[in-house]
């Protein structure tokens, strides 16, 4: 079972994440926990870079970027992980790609689910629990961090788009939207409650 | 106009784009000399990665790389630079990622080109001057180098495939196949004669 976890910069995913991992490994369960972009020594190096506040990186080099980590990822990690059978829990996955490069930067959906498609081979999650929240919130949490790195940077309108664009690619039956203004014991109940039934 | 200079490892493709540079400077041309992957901050970030011999980097990761750094590469520098008419020249562009990913490692060549071509936005070379030579003559120029990036280690088998793909590719009319094993003074002579009649 391959579950991904979704939503804007401030939004909760790693605090998420992490009560995710401790609730499946004190279950007893497999799990190989990953994130986007990122998961193989290759893939970190593409992070830093992607990150890289002093770097000029548009949108379609960001795309590629995203998808050359992703297509590393996938044939390296996530591929021979769901092979064996075990649950693979993943921060950020092709979503991203679609709702920041393009419901965010205006790319075209299908040039972009196209060359997701070819960075993943056809590996798709299995349920997708997007955490969705008011920008204002978000934005607040965000201040709180000492330095922002390029994607945080970005003002609220484009993490407005990101977040309509996120609202609407979860209208698919693999994806669960969670609340990211509840404490975060109740969001990790939430979310767990989906993986269970899942 | 818009040059770019191809070839395997060892070809001697940068001593002729010195020497192209060296005169098209004396001629008073206003040039534009750059490379791939690279020509932008974010392109040599990406090269680094691309040529690290420490990194496991699959073929198709390797082609999504390479379109990051060509997407910003077009974007910053190639198509301003044709857009004022000045002559760009450039080492490698896409037909590189034709003969390595494809002819190379065997990726769909359909499914590269398509990807090159969302890179570049259409922007396409005038010039291509293929520097051909047998992979004996190259590898004994390579060994005359201390260290042999990710690329160069490759063996034998595989550089004779990315020569043959090039070959394939250099039959189309935007190209000229020069004779790697010339002197370098003689390759400089026909590549400037290739260039002065296109």
């Amino acid at each position: 079972m391959f579950v991904v976890i979704e939503g804007i910069e401030g939004s909760g995913k790693s605090t998420l994440h992490k009560g995710l991992v401790e609730r499946l490994s004190m279950e007893g369960r497999d799990v190989v926990v990953t994130r986007e972009p990122g998961g193989t020594a290759t893939g970190d190096a593409i992070r830093s870079i992607f990150l890289d506040r002093t770097l000029t990186i548009g949108p379609l080099t960001e795309a590629f970027l995203v998808n050359a980590a992703r297509a590393q990822h996938v044939a390296e990690v996530i591929r021979p992980a769901l092979a064996e059978n075990r649950l693979v829990l993943c921060d950020r996955f092709t979503d991203s790609t679609l709702a920041y490069q393009g419901y965010g930067h205006g790319l075209d959906l299908a040039a972009l689910q196209r060359q997701c498609d070819e960075a993943t081979g056809g590996v798709r999650a299995d349920l997708i629990l997007l955490i969705d929240l008011p920008i204002e919130v978000a934005r607040a949490r965000l201040q709180e961090r000492y330095v922002l790195d390029r994607i945080e940077s970005q003002d609220d309108a484009f993490h407005e788009c990101v977040r309509q664009g996120y609202l609407e690619l979860a209208k698919s039956p693999r994806h669960r939207v969670l609340d990211g203004t509840l404490p975060q014991d109740r969001l990790l109940e939430d979310a767990w409650n989906f993986i269970s039934t899942s």
